[in-house]
């Protein structure tokens, strides 16, 4: 952990995920000067459960030009901790209020996105943006289940954009390590195409498993029988539905490739079981089985506590 | 839980699921006479191990006729609890020292094919046959892993045939009840069809993201950002090979509709996503969450200790 001081933070959105960052900052580390954190909602009273909670000093709302422009004077960092699709519409609002000392950043878990909203929003102050995205969440969401530890051990990724000065971009990194959280650089491109698969793919093929049983006969009877493999397998599919809907369509591209690249491996698998083929099922299977044990052993295995819904 | 006594059990295979049985059987309810459990392997050395951890009372050698005729003489049941393949080469050796009042019962994961194998080793014999699927399992296997609480609160899927007598399937009704466990009635081709959608379908989806994972690009990178999504996800990737192998081909007819029916609800979520037709998608999730949560709420969620693998 890196010691880690600041002024002002200012949080737009402060459920789990902006609400685990102030609570770490504050709760965790050595004790020294504590710096101000405000959280603006779309009216004051959706942030004012998390001031009551003391995960925040002051709330502002975000239609009131008078509480924004005091909320970000002399902020010296502003995350966006709202869904995705929300990006630009809060960018172009924050924009006229921004501090040239300012740095923006986000949470959003999908890059490319992000950074055309930013850009579309901010122009010639582009370079105050740097993007990021903690991998870190829990099933259950909102202040309340915001935590200090939440970050822990967890991977937080920065897409540092051409125009960032290092400088920056090493603000937002401490900022994270403060947290607990290994923090890990990726272009946008890279950082999409990665998540597509070990993240947003699963939860589409997660949620068509439940789509395709109750479409089908018998979905009450095939219910009464799953059992733990089904269990997990379809955790994911209790995830928001906006929010995986903002998801598949902001990352559509990289999405689409992964599904089409996994389409292709189960019309193969398909034709193996049709065959009767067991050895070209034992031995893809066994590949699985060798990477995925390979994967927990290297410490793909989280705590219970805090496990990540995404 | 029912009473159950019984003179004599004799297990093919004690593993988890034979040995959870045979504990269950003598650790659980009222103390009373005790029957003998004999437990039968490929060689008498592979069930030695039970017989130390106390799980069973003798042992015998599967391949030695003195110490066959021994274990099945005057047994009242006889349950199989070894891969389904190995079901007809099983019964066709146990057939010649089987005695007329002993019931016959297995486990197995597939039911078409266990049915088909029993009745050509079997022949007349048929209706001591009750076919059965505890529906229970852990990651861990073999014996070790044995609990005499597995079956607790979990589904026993009986099969009975038209060659079965009511006693013979309310004997291995009870039987299973004195563990615990819920014991329902399907016919062979209904238990085929649950289980390829609820859990056959799951291990092929599973097995199938890491295999298409291992084929791209960045293997590597993709594995360490995976975080709890994916490894709920692929849990089930980690399971036996061999036994995914044979419940595949064994449950082949029934797997494939609900593959094919799965394909193709993916390309219509994968045409939403290419159109970005977020209504779409928004509706066929929240469908999936609102069921897959109802699941959980009516008990689907079962303790962390004893979760069941298939």
């Amino acid at each position: 952990m890196t010691a880690f001081s600041f002024n002002k933070l200012v949080i737009f959105g402060v459920g789990l995920i902006g609400g685990s960052l102030a609570r770490a900052l504050r709760e965790r580390g050595a004790p020294g000067p504590r710096g101000t954190v405000i959280g603006v909602g779309r009216s004051a009273a959706s942030v004012e459960r998390a001031r009551e909670l003391g995960v925040i000093d002051g709330v502002a709302a975000l239609g009131d030009d008078a509480q924004l422009r005091d909320a970000l004077a002399g902020a010296d960092i502003v995350l966006l901790a709202a869904p995705v699709a929300q990006t630009q519409p809060l960018l172009t609002r924050i924009a006229p209020f921004l501090d040239d000392a300012t740095i923006v950043t986000d949470a959003g878990s999908t890059k490319s996105d992000v950074v055309a909203a930013a850009r579309a929003a901010l122009g010639p102050c582009i370079g105050q943006f740097v993007p990021g995205h903690p991998i870190a969440g829990r099933e259950s969401s909102g202040v309340e289940a915001a935590l200090p530890d939440l970050y822990v051990g967890r991977n937080v990724v920065l897409c540092g954009l051409p125009e960032n000065s290092p400088a920056a971009v090493a603000r937002i990194e401490a900022m994270w390590k403060a947290t607990g959280a290994e923090v890990r650089q990726m272009s946008v491109e890279q950082h999409d195409r990665v998540l597509a698969s070990v993240s947003h793919l699963p939860h589409v093929l997660s949620f068509a498993l439940v789509e395709q049983i109750l479409e089908g006969p018998d979905a009450d009877l095939k219910f009464s029988f799953a059992a733990g493999g089904f269990r997990d397998f379809t955790r994911i599919a209790a995830s928001s539905p906006e929010m995986w809907r903002d998801i598949c369509v902001a990352n559509r591209a990289a999405l689409l490739e992964e599904l089409d690249a996994y389409t292709a491996v189960l019309a193969r698998l398909r034709a193996a079981i049709d065959a009767g083929d067991g050895a070209t099922l034992e031995a893809a299977f066994a590949r699985s089985r060798k990477a995925r044990t390979e994967w927990q052993e290297r410490g793909g295995k989280v705590a219970a506590g805090a496990s990540p819904a995404k």
